[in-house]
């Protein structure tokens, strides 16, 4: 099975990375650019009998080492 | 409008970031991990007059700035 996870800034954290890319696009030229967020996307394949026990597995994984709670929110989608 | 933007490595590039994260998971004693890619996921607001030019938009933006497209993927998503 298949794990797809975002990891995103909480609202209200300052996304230095979103920040400089939407000047980089300004600078390209880039009219109408609005807010940017940046974030990081993980696919992890794993042995799971079944998609809710994946999902609890890859849950696990955020909290430990995929994410920071503190500022960081992740979101899981399991594909078999 | 929005894009959502995911950049992935493509295929037979190797993850150096990925297999950090799967030794990473390993180590804290998760069992049955296979691959783990690790890539990167852009929103950015746009103004836009319609879903077609926003991913036309979003598409320069990618091949510009946001991919390396000589060893990375992306994959455009657009919602209202």
């Amino acid at each position: 099975m298949k794990a797809k996870i975002h990891v995103t800034l909480k609202n209200g954290v300052l996304d230095v990375q979103g920040k400089a890319v939407a000047a980089g696009l300004a600078g390209l030229g880039f009219g109408g650019i609005g807010d940017v967020r940046v974030g990081r996307y993980v696919e992890v394949e794993l042995a799971a009998s079944s998609p809710a026990a994946a999902e609890k597995t890859a849950k696990e994984m955020c909290e430990k080492l995929l994410a920071n709670t503190v500022i960081e929110n992740y979101r899981i989608e399991i594909v078999e």
